[in-house]
């Protein structure tokens, strides 16, 4: 399946739906699974009963709306424009404003593989706080907050629960830093979404070339495949050529904020000489992707020079890419990261883009027997301290973490994240909770992942099937995302998040009734199911290939009810 | 990879070992990963730094000695022959002593199919208690314990512990009820191995024809295979046609316990007509199977005639086979269930050959809706009235778990079963932690395997990608198991369970150290591994595909430890 065959036809039994704002001429669109009907026999005439319909979160934006054309030579329809523009605060740029981009631009050998519609980047006039926290700490409730709480309220509806997440609560959780909305004002193709501990648990996928594979086209490909099977923000982490151009594509087609590692490309641009790295390359950097619209940068500040030696007493060093890059600029030039020193200026520039920071954990242990030690939480204080630096330049703010954790100690991670860094939202890669199965990792930080989201965790950053081995292809991407979509929910689910049950209440009755259509479209990967049915399927579809005719217990179930009923 | 396939070298870097014991002349097999040393230069010379091995657990019998030809025509070694033999306290009977086994016999039509050399089945001596709980409870010390004890001691010598697991533990937690050796008289193949909590967490894994599919020599190489990627025990689920002499056939080849559900075999005795069940045909096929070799029987006697009107306030009803047989079966004839009032003499017979029961949970839930419901907690009562009644049988006992249960009401299964049956071992199926991942119930409930085994629960029951789909074939019994090993051994760690890290920093330190060949041998599955790495493989091994060169986080961790310390 390419891009080009994925529409509302991909998602079996599904229709796209929008809900309007009541504050704000806003539409959230949504995926609605119709059911259906059970039928049952009652003095020899069938008796259809209405299974109704869920509606679930859907992070494929127009590219499953069947009135909507996409081509991704022309970017996605630029949904948040006007918001911004309506609030006043932000003026457009005559043209691009970094070294680097002006640069690419200039470059006409660029110029095939280029995103061939251009439109100058905004930013904020000037003394203008234009970001969400500041908004919230304002007072005001944007079409961005009202946006995300129609859109957290999914079967409140039909459970009866009217806006248990309001537009006002957004705004609240916002303001106390509780949440992110991460929306770029120069990223008006996506669609707004929340990370925080009050709300549905979030997941995050990478993409990305590296030097050894993968062109444009692909990357945007990897983008929306994502999107499609529900990554809900995406990072970008490419590291080879072009990544400047293969940004924009991605931007332009993606429906959901994208987030960078700046010193990546920094790095790039230095020819991988760590040495060579400057704090001007890097704030270069910094400007050219908050003007192509990137929504959230993970920032290693919180490495720094007397963390080091740490590494040393560790199994597996330092396994962070952007961690390790700062901690050896500081060990060869015996100085204080710059990232660190200049961290009021970074975020003076986010804030004007409104674009937020992840606080990147450069000392995040690589294996269990790193884990929950001094580097790691010796980090955690100082993201703490930065966190309540980009508060005062009304940037929002998410903390990383771990990485490999086994079980009994994931929970202090949480408790830890939570009062060092007064409850900014966490955000983990897993953690992984053994080292021992390279070619499985999608599953030992699956478990991981939703353990720690169960326990507050907002956000959880996928872990694919070629972790630690290669890079993921598309089949990797799916199989990595669903694993995460099964962490996040089975955390909704124990969390006690209104309406997260009604999906595995729709499916266990479809299933005690075998209605397997409906079983398969409201399964996390429809295709998936049904392929596995059909491959072995029966003549008879009252028992599943499993038990047999005569040992199906839910039909033995249905026998008794109805015995015990007559 | 066929059966024919499956031998030392497909461990890839691994030798066979075996530990004698002390105490009796018993030879533990185990599998040792030997590892290549660690290279650097130092003044232009290579020196090497040797990094020994790691041993684990090796449930694939002497499959994978290459000093042993195995035939599955002919069956494995008798390993435990002697041992029961040399107790003196067991008599070979002229002949099969069931109605059924011995038609069987005598029908020529069956030779085709039949295992070819047939021992006659032994039996205790009149008054004679030979199960292992019998032993322990006497104070004796039996060649299974010792072997268990060495068994569960893996890497403790190289952390310098000394018999953290001794004999006298193993028999005083089997006295206790705290933990079972399953093994019947009739199945001398099977090498012994041990279920507590206070043990490693093992898995179980099912396999079985059903009406639909599957002929013999399929199960048994199901079998064999399962046991090859780490099954700790083995339930035969068939319900098709010749399913005494396809157990046969397992039995004979199968390196650990065999477990059955003996209500599936009495069904299709009466055709399937519930109706026509009898306490006599129940009778005879546990006799049939207790002479065959089975070692452990999941028998459904907590099921009562009064919980059936409970099955329908459920969403799924009852999704147990054996408990919604017995449940209709009690409807049917308004009577109490035949294995809940011959339950006495079901412990006089499994005593008999020392075989264990499962108590079934036939109430277990079937959807995230269901669980920790009423009729679920009721028959966990039952079952800890029976554990009595069986441990006064010197019966040995284990309770069989849920089933579907979000993570936040998982540890009260774990609490309530410790209570209710008195600290026998717990061994559940998952449990799923959501039920919207249909395709991937691998991962649902390998989450909720972790975290039930964490909290106590001594062995977990595998469940594979197409559950409740279609029946898994050879690629889903691999992924299932590999699913559940991880589970295991995250719970293992999580446990604290001395030696569990030792594979893990093994891992780790290859990793940080680029001996990739060393992370293949040393994960659970070297083959995946393996692949997953050469498909995409770069020039360079110093680094892994997913970074690029000049992004090697564990590569510039060793620059900044070298600057550091030159």
């Amino acid at each position: 399946m390419g891009i080009k065959d994925i529409n509302i036809n991909s998602y079996p039994g599904s229709e796209k739906i929008y809900v309007d704002g009541t504050l704000f001429p806003i539409k959230v669109g949504m995926r609605k699974i119709n059911l259906t009907p059970t039928v049952t026999i009652v003095d020899g005439e069938k008796v259809f009963s209405d299974n109704g319909y869920v509606v679930v979160n859907d992070t494929s934006g127009v590219y499953t709306d069947p009135n909507v054309e996409t081509d991704i030579n022309k970017g996605l329809p630029r949904v948040r424009e006007q918001w911004i523009a309506d609030r006043g605060d932000v003026e457009t740029l005559d043209g691009i404003s970094s070294d680097y981009g002006r640069m690419r631009l200039a470059d006409k050998s660029l110029d095939e593989i280029r995103f061939a519609t251009r439109h100058n980047p905004k930013r904020a006039l000037p003394g203008k706080n234009i970001t969400q926290m500041a908004y919230a700490r304002a007072g005001v409730v944007t079409a961005e907050m009202e946006y995300v709480a129609i859109r957290e309220n999914l079967n409140n509806k039909q459970l009866g629960i009217d806006s248990y997440i309001t537009p006002e609560f957004v705004r609240q959780e916002v303001a106390a830093g509780r949440a992110i909305i991460p929306a770029n004002i120069n990223h008006p193709e996506a669609e707004p979404m929340i990370i925080g501990k009050a709300f549905a648990v979030k997941l995050n996928t990478n993409i990305g070339n590296s030097a050894l594979s993968s062109g444009i086209k692909e990357e945007v490909d990897k983008a929306i495949w994502s999107c499609y099977w529900g990554g809900d923000t995406l990072m970008d982490l490419s590291t080879g050529k072009n990544i400047h151009e293969t940004r924009e594509w991605i931007i332009r087609n993606c429906p959901v904020p994208v987030g960078t590692v700046p010193i990546y490309q920094a790095l790039e641009k230095v020819d991988g000489n760590v040495a060579k790295l400057t704090w001007e390359i890097y704030r270069d950097t910094l400007i050219e992707q908050c003007e192509q619209g990137v929504d959230y940068f993970t920032i290693h500040a919180g490495v720094l020079r007397e963390h080091a030696e740490l590494i040393g007493s560790r199994l597996t060093g330092c396994v962070s890419r952007g961690g390790s890059i700062m901690t050896e600029w500081c060990v060869i030039h015996d100085q204080e990261s710059f990232l660190y020193t200049h961290f009021d200026e970074i975020c003076e520039i986010l804030a004007q883009f409104d674009v937020a920071v992840s606080l990147g954990d450069g000392m995040r242990p690589g294996s269990i027997h790193d884990a929950n030690d001094r580097a790691q939480f010796l980090e955690l204080d100082v993201l703490g301290e930065l966190t309540e630096r980009a508060w005062k330049h009304n940037v929002q703010v998410i903390i990383e973490g771990p990485g490999h954790i086994p079980l009994h100690k994931v929970k202090e991670n949480v408790d830890r994240e939570a009062k060092a860094c007064h409850e900014a939202p966490f955000y983990t890669l897993g953690p992984l909770t053994t080292d021992i199965a390279p070619g499985y990792d999608h599953i030992t930080s699956a478990i991981g992942a939703a353990h720690i989201a169960w326990w507050g965790t907002a956000m959880i950053c996928y872990v694919t099937p070629k972790e630690h081995l290669s890079l993921p292809d598309r089949e990797d991407v799916r199989n990595g995302v669903i694993a995460y979509k099964i962490a996040a929910h089975a955390a909704d689910l124990a969390k006690g998040l209104p309406g997260a049950q009604v999906r595995d209440d729709a499916m266990s009755k479809a299933r005690f009734e075998f209605r397997w259509k409906d079983q398969f479209n409201l399964s996390l990967d429809p295709a998936r199911a049904r392929q596995y049915y059909i491959e072995s399927r029966g003549k008879d579809d009252k028992f599943c290939t499993m038990c047999g005719p005569n040992f199906c217990a839910m039909r033995i179930s249905q026998k008794i009810c109805k015995e015990l009923n007559d």
